[in-house]
């Protein structure tokens, strides 16, 4: 039996934990020597696929394979660029079998969240539609926590903790100092369109008084003037006020609060940052000193507070994506399937790829609070169990010691190139 | 022999490792039963021994005293008021006097940076002065690292451990996009006045092309030029640039950068915030895709990345001086030194608190490269040892336990009330 190729791919926003899954992949893959010959890696995500750009993950260490499950980002490079339908784009599609063909690939990972899911369930349909006899699986993987059927996303979990941990932190910080210093402190985190990210800064919160007092979601439009009592609400009980803010909050017309505040010198919007603008409507209508966190990329690419359960997922998705292509599945993703039972148990599941593309999950309306500035015991539940536990990567000269890979390229056999529009 | 109290106050800025100190002070303490009876704690500083808003320590338990070696931020409360001279506030030394007799406090620590030293100094003089027994002693603390005499300053080496792994890990985050996505990430943080904390980020390149590329420091006047040509220089090698930028930067002309960009909708100058400044010049100038983080409090409070060494040093500077005040010492502030050879090794050392007070130690020209956008090879050898040594505290529910005391109140003896300024 002759053995094949396979080819894994990352795609979108990296994580903390995006490597834990390729280190699953290409573990797994190593223990299948029998089946499969090498897994490659396409340099960029499905760009590198297009452009013959691939590497060559054979020549890695088992040693540097094993650290990708503690190293965050995306060790071979990802992109945000989505396969055009195949009616419109067929070159692209063509492209591929090409590449498939001249590099012996028979496996396909992909390693994304919806966006991607979206191309996986593309490349899946090349068997059918061009007859290169191609297996695609789809790997979940977003921090925004939004893919369907599956219980969470890997690399939400890490960021959850992560900003639990800082609110905390800084809550405590800004606590210490309210008689004389800042009274309310802001930190704006991701979540363009679902509040999954702000709510998990909800979890720091586990007595009457703790921070964050106040977390501001996407899904509830902006009301100034209860905010604003909240907050003074708070002070006054306090002594500060501790806010959790969505980079994605709107105003009840709709528009992003980030967009309506802030312009340069020119006159012109500036764009990001909802936090200045938060504070500068608690200054100017209470008059409270403020402070004023961004954590922006530090929050997802945070391995070194990474959630345990989060890299054990991420790596057993990987290795699963593998399993699941030699039982000769297509068109699949391997998911976490919550157990029913008061302890927190998980297992992996299977969806379908054609139904997990471009679906949005949002954050259900019962999981925040009535008032709307914080979440409930049932969001606590869902929650809680993905910052679970902590996964130190190891430490040289008092930094954390992170893989970087040879990332060696296998050469190309292709005499034509590809332009990726 | 009759035992007497002792007075411990926090001031000033928090930082990750203040609470350690007051363990150490707590612990020695208790150890020297014998000679000091109670540790009382002032309510936010100098502002609780001059309300007479004082906490009885004796209540916390021994495990709670040992868990403040691994909690953030100040326990007792802190604050940034600072003593006027006894000439001009005689009022305010008689209440202090007051205060001490009615409780019984004959030994007083201040744990703060230089201006808390200053306070510190003004008490030390109280017994000659006023003719009440009190001894005085400094702790020292200040992530911005510049206390004289001192090798560091306690809480710095946390912040520069933070810095440090955080812009590592979002340098590998952008670095993993930036074909398709961001090419330029730039970290804001904390340094109004000195560059050690931008300096720090720097001991997370180790090797070419390493994040960061670019350090702004607030001792180098922003050469808006050479920097653009850094940052495209560097997006063209490395297909990224990271950038770590000190608050405190300047115009050539001295003003601040951070008030030169921004105006809200109403044209109000928009306190804080110089990376989306130093964001919008690259992106009209280079038109290069930008993201931007401001860690603020985040950075100061994150016991989660606490360095060890700074833990260790900050806990031995607390129990360092009680054993001062207890061998009759007062005016002076317990130091580290930095001992000779090519390891790090430091002991204890003292400095009298009238040459502390007040003085702002610099950056020296020599530890920043000569392009201004870099640290030297000696700048790394004085950081690294700061941060070696990774101190997590303990976790419950995925997040860190840290303590709470109690607090009691000691109840109050004197009859009249003081107002503080």
């Amino acid at each position: 039996m002759e053995k094949y190729n396979a080819l894994y791919a990352q795609s979108g926003g990296v994580t903390a934990v995006i490597n834990a899954s390729a280190c699953g992949v290409i573990q797994a893959a190593r223990e299948h020597g029998d089946k499969i010959n090498k897994v490659l890696a396409a340099r960029n995500g499905i760009v590198g696929a297009l452009t013959e750009d691939l590497i060559d993950t054979s020549f890695e260490s088992n040693a540097d394979i094993a650290g990708l499950r503690y190293t965050p980002a995306g060790a071979f490079g990802s992109c945000r660029h989505k396969l055009g339908s195949l009616e419109k784009h067929r070159k692209q599609y063509e492209r591929l079998v090409e590449v498939f063909e001249a590099h012996h690939i028979r496996y396909f990972f992909y390693n994304g969240g919806g966006d991607s899911q979206d191309t996986a369930y593309k490349v899946s349909q090349i068997s059918k539609e061009l007859g290169y006899p191609i297996t695609c699986i789809g790997i979940p993987k977003t921090v925004d926590n939004d893919l369907p059927f599956t219980d969470n996303s890997p690399g939400f979990g890490s960021v959850a903790k992560y900003v639990a941990v800082s609110i905390r932190e800084a809550g405590m910080d800004v606590a210490s100092m309210a008689l004389t210093s800042t009274k309310v402190f802001i930190l704006e985190v991701m979540g363009r369109h679902a509040g999954w990210i702000a709510a998990a800064g909800g979890l720091a919160a586990e007595q009457e008084g703790d921070s964050p007092h106040v977390i501001l979601f996407p899904e509830i439009p902006l009301n100034t003037q209860a905010f604003l009592q909240r907050v003074q609400a708070c002070v006054k009980k306090y002594d500060y006020c501790s806010i959790v803010v969505s980079e994605g909050i709107k105003n009840p017309d709709g528009t992003f609060i980030s967009e309506s505040g802030l312009v340069d010198a020119f006159g012109h919007k500036q764009l990001g940052g909802v936090a200045p603008v938060i504070a500068k409507l608690v200054k100017e209508n209470l008059g409270y000193k403020y402070h004023w966190a961004l954590a922006d990329y530090l929050q997802r690419a945070a391995r070194h507070i990474a959630s345990k359960t989060d890299v054990d997922q991420a790596y057993a998705l990987g290795r699963a994506a593998v399993e699941m292509a030699l039982a000769g599945k297509n068109a699949v993703m391997p998911i976490i399937v919550r157990e029913q039972g008061a302890t927190y148990q998980w297992s992996i599941g299977e969806a379908p790829l054609e139904k997990v593309a471009n679906v949005e999950v949002k954050m259900p309306r019962e999981y925040i609070t009535e008032d709307g500035f914080g979440i409930t015991e049932a969001c606590r539940r869902y929650l809680s169990p993905l910052i679970q536990g902590e996964d130190y990567p190891p430490y040289r000269n008092g930094l954390p010691a992170y893989v970087k890979l040879k990332n060696l390229p296998v050469e190309k056999k292709l005499s034509t190139t590809f332009e990726v529009a």
